[in-house]
């Protein structure tokens, strides 16, 4: 399998994210190596030596997305035996002429500490988790968002997402079987109306994976998975909370649709 | 501020990381917009209305990253008053050469449910979540890491970081003063010397974040800071175990040392 390199001084996660992106444009499988934190002369030798041995290895040149803010490195890792993008150099050009505006490369500009959002970031984690399954219901007011759904459609890892990825406060609440059979929403939700979100989920989905917590349970069984469904799926429809189907799809794109029905900023950069 | 849109049918994360790391280059500021899930002509005409609405108001036409699956949507999104850069296509033209195989693209290939990696990233968060804090440490045999240090040196949210972007089981274990007292490492942790990895803070930065959490406290004092970070330092030192200093360092930052300095293999895609 051919090597695919992704390499920078900093994280290498734009790298990887762009490489990832371009390569999977093909039916070929790659054998993907994150190299981060390349930051001296000598250690961009080491790697050059490494791609080097690679593309003897493989019989052919491995594909390297690299970007660096120390021109010298980037001389380097170029003249190894490898098809190399220095991706974003491609496109600063162009920025440049249509600001007029000269690039000023510096380390660490993205995913580091000194991005304005970081902090948000952090305090959305430890919201999110002091949070997680109705964990302390006295703090939805400060919630950006609230979401609802029965045991195991999705409402934690898509709370983390989110407070990672963009600094929302997400807060989750389980809808439980007494919540269902009353048909109202559970008093604790009713102020906070309009920060809910819905996920709902394939019963045999729900099944499966609440089968693998607690085997053979009336919890996992297809029946009660069936009823929950379709009552949580109303009580949604009767209180007319917006609500997605998680089943087909990841906390990514779930986290994309809450942002966007919902009309929420994302404090990312 | 100018605008910068970042478009694509499937979440535009792709768009949205390599568009804000290009623009980062430069010394300006911008007015960042993600919009995920543009599947249809309609939306696409509408997206096209949106942003030639916005070149109008502010003067100057906005930056557009996109891709697309669907050629006709690329050309609608091209067509509008804007810098477009269809970013993927350049260099799926170069590795279309290289490797002599036409690209196939398919909706959501990138970020979706479908890569390998998923099940992993979803089952890693359930277990870093279950393990967080030392929840359970008869869980340790199944990590592949365990991040050590005294409390709120940012164990938490590294392990979740780990778990949602690379499928990582981060188990985490707090370091308490009894431990430094006695200048030996927990039992449980002993089976496992060899998953440890040691994280270390600025005493100052450790007093901040404990003053928020509970302020005037001994625990938040500069000086039980202090001796908590030496101690721990020297605990790493004496039983040989890896740490690192996250007090300038970004959640990916950290996650990106750790793997790297851990020979962990990602299970990202």
């Amino acid at each position: 399998m051919r090597t695919a390199f992704y390499i920078s001084d900093g994280t290498a996660i734009t790298s990887e994210v762009f490489g990832h992106a371009t390569l999977s444009l093909f039916p070929v499988d790659f054998n993907h190596k994150t190299i981060p934190f390349v930051e001296t002369e000598e250690k961009a030798n080491e790697i050059k030596a490494l791609i080097n041995a690679t593309a003897a290895k493989e019989g052919e040149k491995p594909f390297v997305f690299f970007t660096f803010v120390n021109h010298n490195l980037s001389e380097i890792i170029k003249s190894a035996d490898a098809v190399a993008y220095d991706f974003l150099s491609t496109y600063s050009e162009k920025i440049q002429k249509e600001l007029d505006v000269a690039p000023v490369p510096k380390m660490h500009r993205t995913h580091s500490i000194h991005e304005k959002s970081y902090d948000f970031r952090i305090d959305a984690v430890n919201y999110a988790l002091m949070n997680d399954d109705g964990g302390n219901i006295k703090n939805f007011s400060e919630a950006d968002i609230i979401l609802v759904g029965v045991s195991r459609s999705g409402k934690t890892p898509t709370s983390l997402y989110l407070a990672l990825q963009y600094g929302i406060k997400a807060a989750n609440y389980p809808i439980t079987e007494d919540d269902l059979e009353s048909e109202g929403l559970p008093k604790c939700l009713l102020p906070y109306k309009h920060k809910l979100f819905g996920l709902t989920i394939d019963p045999e989905r729900l099944a499966a994976i609440r089968h693998r917590r607690m085997a053979n349970s009336k919890y996992a069984s297809i029946r009660q998975c069936r009823i929950e469904v379709r009552e949580v799926e109303m009580l949604y429809k009767r209180h007319k909370i917006s609500y997605f189907n998680s089943t087909h799809h990841s906390v990514e794109e779930i986290s994309a649709k809450i942002l966007i029905d919902s009309n929420l900023e994302r404090r990312k950069y």
